[in-house]
């Protein structure tokens, strides 16, 4: 997992060039697109990004600002000739929708599209190594929360030491399940003499649309890096609750109570032109904060 | 009617900052929206259009690069707090797609939303001094273009002249119709002699989406302007025909057969970086050809 590109910071109506919510969570091999407001296809062409390195989406909820532009990218897809599957996850209702506009434009996908719908939080896939689960949200109608965790990649084989053992091939695969090597003769040595660890698989946490909400810290937990919402600032946070939203300071408890390593904030309301207030917000509570600005790469700490 | 502000003028996949079908018809007190492609709201906002002005929006078929931005259109209207009216009219399956759409986002609008579903071709309403009507385009699926006809104003009194000759104010209206003036004396004073000319009624033409078509010909004849698709060059006009598209040469001679003063030519394909041979080739036929170029405001000639 190698970080996530910002292509939508801005809450329901866009504004100051600013786009409703999507992200791009990249792997070497394959891009994950999280949510996709109106012009997302647009934002992946302005900033050059090869849009046929996406192979899963995930949509959090159906307000049309987390999925307008999807219709639109699915087509596109098609008509670029795309031929390798999709994979499109999202509450009940989003396959309907979609469906339902295809056929009114008796449009076929000319790639293999394959829809997930998400009926409760838990696991939801695991595509390379990296296993995806969902959370419920506190919205105004059900939204669910992402938590992509690489598994712990397995140990890496010494090769000087196993030349030195003279250890076989067939080996190989158990000691990087860190178990010791037993040896014909009887004699055992140490797995760490054998391999070096593996770097510590990352954790990214998309936390969608919320209220100030509690009780998802234990899906995000020690999360390398999570995007929370900050559609106010504390000082309209009635206004917050009343819309379903959070305000900077809010999202900024969550990150220090779940002890994560790095907080990105987004989801800005239409009625603020400049941003600095967001993070002098957040910082003061969870100090290694970034605004979500488009165009930009955050790399996992 | 004053002009014609494009808003978007490529076909289906978005490229070169070029956006999918959507113009503003505007006049004085009032505005059409004409097609409404994905990123329209964000069009309105990059040149700085007053969004609250749209009364009416017409969608001339279900291809998604024509209807994809109207969910979040609406959307934001109610979000800004839009109180007055709105009319959207288009072909049958457009209201569903919407209302499926608006369900699963427990969205209500705040303002009222008129839904005009389109079933043939003809007469559709009047609104204010302006007529419109539909015809059908040759296009994949159910398409429409619409005809925007300002009725002739009624002649303008002399007022000289009626003072002159002493006729009351009762007689203004029969006059403006243009029937002569009959004196209590039983003398006759010929209209013109009593009233001026208003100046001509303006008609405008959007052909949408269509193949080589001459059958819409007397819909659009004698129009001050017309707007019709030229997807491809002339040498590709095989794949104009299997695509149910037209070349620029195409959309030139169906404005000279038609008589029409000024043709507007857009939904450029995305293999067009330039765009000056679509000019080149259609002022070759039909000379006052202007490219639809996203920004501009083309007045009625």
């Amino acid at each position: 997992m190698l970080g996530v590109i910002i292509l939508g910071n801005n809450s329901a109506v866009p504004a100051f060039d600013r786009h409703p919510t999507s992200q791009l969570l990249t792997m070497p091999n394959r891009k994950f697109l999280i949510d996709c407001g109106e012009g997302t296809q647009i934002q992946l062409i302005r900033y050059k990004i090869r849009r046929s390195r996406i192979s899963h989406i995930f949509i959090s909820h159906l307000h049309g600002d987390h999925y307008f532009g999807l219709a639109g990218l699915l087509n596109s897809f098609s008509l670029l000739g795309r031929q390798q599957e999709l994979h499109v996850s999202g509450p009940a209702g989003l396959q309907e929708i979609l469906e339902m506009q295809f056929r009114a434009a008796h449009t076929e996908m000319a790639y293999p599209l394959y829809f997930h719908t998400i009926r409760q939080a838990g696991y939801l896939m695991t595509v390379d190594d990296v296993e995806i689960s969902c959370f419920k949200t506190d919205h105004r109608i059900e939204c669910y929360g992402f938590v992509f965790r690489e598994k712990k990649n397995p140990r890496s084989i010494d090769p000087e030491a196993v030349k030195k053992h003279n250890i076989q091939y067939s080996w190989f695969e158990t000691l990087q399940q860190g178990k010791d090597y037993k040896a014909p003769d009887g004699s055992i040595i140490r797995n760490e003499l054998l391999t070096f660890e593996a770097p510590k698989g990352k954790t990214y946490a998309f936390c969608a649309d919320t209220k100030y909400d509690e009780s998802f810290i234990p899906d995000i937990k020690d999360a390398d890096m999570i995007y929370h919402e900050t559609t106010y600032l504390e000082n309209f946070r009635d206004q917050a609750v009343k819309r379903f939203h959070s305000t900077s300071k809010q999202a900024a408890l969550i990150a220090q109570k779940a002890h994560v390593k790095k907080l990105l904030i987004g989801h800005f309301s239409s009625r603020y032109d400049e941003l600095d207030d967001f993070q002098k917000e957040a910082r003061e509570i969870f100090p290694n904060t970034d605004l979500a600005l488009e165009g930009v790469c955050y790399r996992m700490p």
